[in-house]
């Protein structure tokens, strides 16, 4: 769909949806970021990857990427509330292929830096992870942590204090330490991380489509309206 | 039993566990907090109540007091990662009763501050929380938040910030944010947030007892050993 045809069905939309929602969205989008992003490796528990994908979307980071190698990722619409619609997912999961390998390297053509979350003699703290670029969060499954590989094609590695008996901390719990701190940072620096006016019409379409039911219809409604359809619809 | 007979036997498990876990208890301790403490009321997901343990746990809180008014606390071990062991578990659950209010009293006997995890015009933010008390932080389950009996007894309200349209972090996620913030804060402070050498003797011994299988009967056997115990053991 070209620009124009996409800002026209976004206003045709914006008529069947309240105002207090416009409004919703539009604050949404002020604080939506594509500056710091998620990557989840192999997460099997879907308590798990609902409560992360409800943190992204509380704390305003739109883009979760998720490695699917060994580990088909499930979602829990109790613990999600929703928040899937909200964020865009991208989901590696190529049969035989290394995943985490073609995640890294679409993150990379991106422009991110891939930081690992792992324990290790080299890990940085949080607090030294610098934001001068765009930044990957990657985190591991419950039992293994991350893969060889995920930590080794990773730029840097960050890791958590952790002072009792027990060595982790639960994965969601992980990563909403992680993104809560760069969040914070990220809104107090110089940096400029917010979203671009035409992301921010992409997002606000997409959001409206999945705000105003039976979308299906309306659209096309609309668009045989505007003759973009043939004679078949 | 009196603190001569607690160090004697503290002394002669000490001698049963690896020279690594002595070591191990010890670094431990000294991370070891009282001054920050975790109140849950009525969480009935074993996954949250296990993962806010272990949180409890890596981040040096000793102390986390259960209420259940409604629903009953339950663990599920592969998340907990035995992890209520090294925490100190306080339950309030007299059927009847208004054990929030009982929570509230006894914590307030031990000089905490209460504060709530509640959303509200009123609410701090995190950065707002002063540590010249002790603090309990209170959070309230998984589907109604905090009853109106903790939120009204609480001396304050805190709120995580959201950008997002989800309006909640999940529970155990909004304990490690909260916890993680207020131990950097309280280790970075001029406060006196370590255990007292009672405590850690207290808790060496409870540790050790753990660590020490079958301790009932090499306790025994000491006690014995020292005339403890009358002619019917």
């Amino acid at each position: 769909m070209d620009r124009i045809t996409a800002a026209a069905l976004t206003a045709h939309l914006e008529r069947l949806i309240t105002t207090e929602r416009i409004e919703r969205v539009r604050g949404v989008l002020e604080n939506r970021t594509r500056y710091v992003c998620l990557v989840l490796e192999d997460i099997y528990k879907s308590q798990n990857a609902s409560a992360t994908l409800r943190t992204c979307d509380a704390l305003g980071i739109q883009d979760v990427h998720i490695i699917e190698n060994h580990s088909p990722f499930s979602l829990d619409s109790k613990v999600s509330l929703g928040s899937s619609q909200w964020t865009t997912l991208k989901r590696y999961r190529e049969s035989g292929a290394n995943n985490t390998q073609a995640c890294y390297a679409a993150l990379r053509a991106q422009g991110y830096r891939i930081i690992a979350t792992a324990p290790g003699p080299g890990s940085l703290r949080l607090e030294d992870i610098a934001l001068e670029s765009k930044c990957a969060f990657v985190f591991g499954n419950e039992e293994q942590g991350l893969s060889a590989g995920a930590i080794d094609g990773a730029d840097a590695c960050v890791s958590l204090p952790m002072y009792g008996f027990t060595q982790s901390y639960n994965i969601s719990v992980s990563v909403g330490i992680v993104l809560m701190h760069m969040i914070g940072c990220l809104r107090t620096s110089g940096v400029e991380w917010q979203l671009t006016d035409e992301q921010k019409d992409v997002l606000t379409l997409e959001w409206y489509r999945t705000m105003v039911r039976s979308d299906d219809i309306i659209e096309k409604q609309f668009l045989m309206s505007m003759n973009c359809f043939g004679t078949d619809v």
